[in-house]
């Protein structure tokens, strides 16, 4: 099956300059201008392709290649294309782009699918917004609860009710949610976000399992004050609870008894944040994940009890919350050899992988069993503008993804 | 002498409500439109005393009630009236708005000065838009050069050139100095910001002295990466290296040996700020004082050393800029005895303190003898919007202040 791998790379290309800042750096927040605009290149594109297209009530979007029995459950494929701040061109896009060009290879070759297949394009995979991932995934699987979905609001204070109701997403947000069942498989082409395929030189990775992830945000209330004039010994400095809070999270992360343990505070953000002025507030954000429940749980007690022992010793009160807290997933079997057959009779070489970087994978199989080809990326880098994989990296997993699409398919 | 004490506090109320953010909170950003309407504020008020206002080419106002010899130095007193992020209402404005009244209330009384009295509004004392603080003062005093001031930038990379070409301020930064000698004195009204006077009971404070101010920003760059997908053992955090420096500012401050020294990170901004992502930028603005250069510079080699031992440590490359390094200022003590004189005929008791936070005062030494006159805060917090003086507490200082003024400008 040939892969226009040129169209794809220029495609790719396209949807990385719809982007908040200079290319190749790609800021693309979901519901953004760029981000509506992503969705019109995207929607175009796959009319382009015959594919149907219908959005539901939070904006995923669904483009559906008919099947010759229509009443089968679909199989689908897809990923997201929203972007974190200075993010790069390959996170997500390589799977929505890539899953409609193994839709477009596979009609160019002539294939008549028994089962739809369906691109997903979902909504909000990125917590850049509303400070929790996988928005659209998450309620797909009916995991978030729409009134909480809804009530969820960004920096300015916007929710998502209002959100989606300026975009054009209408209904209630239950009825995005489908029933387990609804589609017969899942499968998600990814890059890899880390350096294990590229270093050891294997073309494709068939995700088995998805790290358990959690996060968490803290809000610290100390004293606020002049710089010069409040001494130190009388200081309740938010900003510094929170300095030794992420030296923490770092610390449990680093002890946890388990190499798979990673704790970030990706947010950290302090007021009044004015040379000055002894900072009064701080929010801090922490994503904690691990390939074991055991042993990330062991780091969240940890995080916990510094928190508790810092705000005590500094004089500054604190809130805990919850964003989110999931177990990991193990992907089906059946899709999983699926994969790996497709990919053997390609001649690619492959291996089976844990992905610690989690997607809406993790959610969609609580709909259906699921699985992720991982193509290799430079140097392991992802969440920066210098995020890289070659397009014949590309085009192995697109192929891959395409045959396995139609194993899944016929019959 | 009659202080028209309702007035005033209606004057300060009015201006703490041209704020960006709902009152008591006060957020005035030199050279925005809320700077911009305070200052219009201001020339109305003093147009309707009678006095003559010009502007030089930074916006620093001046508003001149002419003497009978005009040919002698004026004396002069002011303040600011920018505020940082969230700050209050009384912070600079007490300066401005009573210096104002000093000189209506020596007006009303039937005084003719023999030399003039001008009333200085002094551009951007807070450093929130250029990260450096007292531009106007500085100016006048000569001690930060033109062409520096000029090419200052703020975060959206506007220049202080292109600031006052929008705001009209033409001309050469070069002409706004004054030579030495250009005032007879100058005298600052302001709240302490700190708990002493408060706390002691005392009506007043006359400054003897100022603590020698220095700030510092850091750049830190890391690397940075899927908080899920790279290993903690891979990382160079750029967040946490900052983390690791604002405790070091911290403990350096602690450590010097005099309780005066005081340091603060106030400054705290990392990227991409995004909760799934590795931190790869951080930037830091570090604010460090003492009333002993001797003990302010020991505890800037401690924070050096730790910059440099903790950046090589986790592989971070740092960028370490001097924003400013100024000397303590000593009163004039000849000012010092008149404000003390004042404050005793008019019954007030009073008290010699060291400033430890730093004014426009500090850099009008270098023109001509200063003093400043403190009155008492609430629990002595400044820079948050709880920031509080009593209207009595403020009458006591604007009357010794146009005491001191008449003192001063008799002969």
């Amino acid at each position: 099956m040939r892969i226009a791998e040129d169209m794809l790379a220029e495609e790719i290309r396209q949807l990385g300059s719809i982007t908040e800042v200079p290319p190749p750096a790609v800021t693309r927040i979901v519901f953004s201008e760029h981000d509506m605009r992503a969705r019109e290149f995207l929607r175009e594109r796959c009319e382009a392709a015959g594919l149907a297209m219908r959005y539901d009530a939070v904006g995923n979007g669904f483009a559906r290649w008919e099947g010759t029995e229509p009443a089968l459950a679909a199989v689908a494929t897809g990923s997201h294309t929203d972007a974190i701040p200075n993010a790069g061109a390959y996170d997500g896009v390589v799977g929505v782009l890539g899953g409609l060009e193994a839709i477009r290879a596979l009609q160019r070759a002539g294939f008549q699918p028994l089962r739809a297949i369906e691109l997903i394009l979902f909504t909000s995979e990125e917590p850049t917004r509303f400070g929790l991932g996988c928005l659209g995934s998450r309620l797909l699987a009916g995991t978030l609860e729409p009134a909480r979905a809804d009530s969820l609001r960004d920096t300015s204070g916007v929710s998502l009710a209002e959100w989606r109701a300026r975009r054009g997403y209408a209904g209630d947000l239950a009825s995005v949610r489908l029933l387990p069942g609804h589609y017969e498989a899942f499968i998600e082409l990814h890059i890899e976000q880390g350096p294990v395929l590229e270093r050891d030189e294997i073309d494709l990775g068939i995700v088995e399992k998805i790290a358990a992830p959690a996060s968490f945000r803290l809000d610290l209330e100390g004293e606020g004050g002049h710089a010069g004039a409040v001494l130190m010994r009388d200081r309740h400095d938010a900003a510094l609870a929170g300095a030794e809070i992420a030296l923490a999270v770092e610390r449990a992360a680093l002890e946890s008894g388990s190499d798979d343990t990673v704790g970030t505070t990706g947010v950290f953000r302090i007021e009044p944040g004015a040379i000055n002025s002894v900072p009064a507030k701080a929010q801090l954000e922490i994503d904690l994940r691990d390939t074991r429940l055991e042993t990330r749980e062991r780091a969240r007690s940890a995080i916990e009890a510094a928190v508790a022992e810092i705000t005590a010793r500094r004089g500054i009160r604190s809130r805990w919350e919850v964003i989110n807290s999931d177990p990991p997933a193990q992907s089906g079997m059946q899709i999983v050899v699926a994969a790996e057959e497709a990919a053997s009779a390609l001649g690619f070489t492959h291996r089976r992988m844990t992905s610690r970087a989690y997607h809406d994978c993790l959610f969609m199989a609580g709909v259906c069993p699921v699985a992720m080809i991982f193509i290799p990326c430079r140097n392991g880098w992802s969440h920066r503008p210098d995020e890289y994989s070659p397009p014949a990296a590309i085009a192995a997993g697109v192929r891959t993804l395409a045959e396995t699409l139609r194993s899944l398919t016929v019959g």
